[in-house]
């Protein structure tokens, strides 16, 4: 029988190629996706899409609005930083940041391993490309581990050996394509931007369209999905 | 200025002490309260009262419904367990363990901290009435502040040391009652049934329940709220 591994599935590119290397590494996937308020809610149909053509056993999506708790452009009304350099986007942590979002989402996974009998949950954070973030970093991500094996009933009866993967964590973005594009991830069905129109059209100005768009001139393949500014 | 803290208040017993242990403290409060689908949501009409009068700076109610997770009685269908000895309490984690529930909640916690600028997080946990729950051990809360210190750009840029308080974890429940009592908390305006009328009384043959008349009858104080069983 597979293992099971619940897999944290934004829609971005980053956690659709998790997900294909969970499946490529014979896991049974169980995707969990949230809808915290983010102003990029459009990313939630296409997590629906990627669950459902990359083979998820389960989709599940949770509902916590972290607007009440504030402090982030993403899930309020400060605006998403467009154009900047790669500099400027390094230079510290950005507006965007949610405060604590890794440790509140990696929670709900834990609680739900735990349920489904899970010991592994994948997490496509990257070290590289936001090193600003400070959950994406890996000594993060270790506490995190450590302290979710003394969190719950199947830990402590020894039964739950929980393990956080990572597998992105040391690539840069052109990496990640590349390896999600001899999975056969379906990057047309991803949606990286921040601030995307109505319809879903990424913005190709805020820093994580900046990035993909980066990493898949790089790797020299034409990003299939819309930018407004094509 | 007084320092701020967020405080877990779930309208129980525990809680509703710890906020007045902090109010003693001199901190400023900020109380949040989780709907996650529990099916003692009465609670929270108290954490509403309890927040107004302690004094609470702000109360936040967090929308979060856990049900879609499973695996609790308190969140869904099997029943709550009734009329156990002490020795039957501590046998084992009970079927009312909601999986993981301290770390989500106390990750909610930890977001709204860092965007209050507060390094203090307060949460009733107690190690000896609820010896089979693994989120209120020592060795877990101080996991938690490790993982919580990597986990925010606060903690990162050295402007939050987070503390997470833990003022009842050493106590039986009549020490918390005896303290609480000093401290003036409105034990009527509390509740700690896992399993309460539609009116509010409680059942008073829950874990929760008869911890708390023992706890009582122990202090030699009447409690004040209304049992189903009187």
């Amino acid at each position: 029988m597979a293992k099971k591994a619940v897999i944290l599935l934004s829609g971005g590119l980053d956690s659709a190629t998790t997900l294909a290397i969970a499946k490529s590494e014979g896991f049974e996937t169980y995707a969990i996706s949230f809808r915290y308020g983010q102003r990029h809610a459009f990313e939630l149909d296409l997590a629906k899409k990627l669950a459902k053509t990359g083979g998820v056993e389960k989709h599940l999506i949770m509902d916590i609005d972290l607007r009440g708790l504030g402090g982030s452009s993403l899930t309020g009304y400060n605006p998403v930083p467009k154009d900047r350099s790669l500099e400027e986007m390094s230079a510290g942590i950005p507006t965007t940041y949610v405060p604590a979002r890794n440790t509140i989402f990696l929670s709900f996974a834990l609680s739900w391993a735990e349920v489904l009998g899970a010991e592994d949950i994948f997490v496509g954070v990257n070290a590289l490309d936001y090193a600003g973030y400070p959950d994406c970093r890996p000594e993060y991500i270790e506490a995190f581990e450590k302290m979710a094996g003394l969190a719950t009933k199947a830990g402590v009866e020894g039964t739950q050996h929980l393990k956080i993967h990572t597998p992105l964590i040391d690539l840069s973005k052109a990496q990640i394509i590349k390896k999600g594009l001899n999975l056969g991830v379906a990057y047309a069905l991803t949606s990286s931007c921040y601030d995307p129109s109505s319809e879903g059209e990424a913005c190709g100005r805020c820093d994580s369209c900046l990035l993909r768009l980066k990493g898949f001139a790089e790797v020299g393949v034409i990003d299939p999905i819309r930018y407004a500014t094509a």
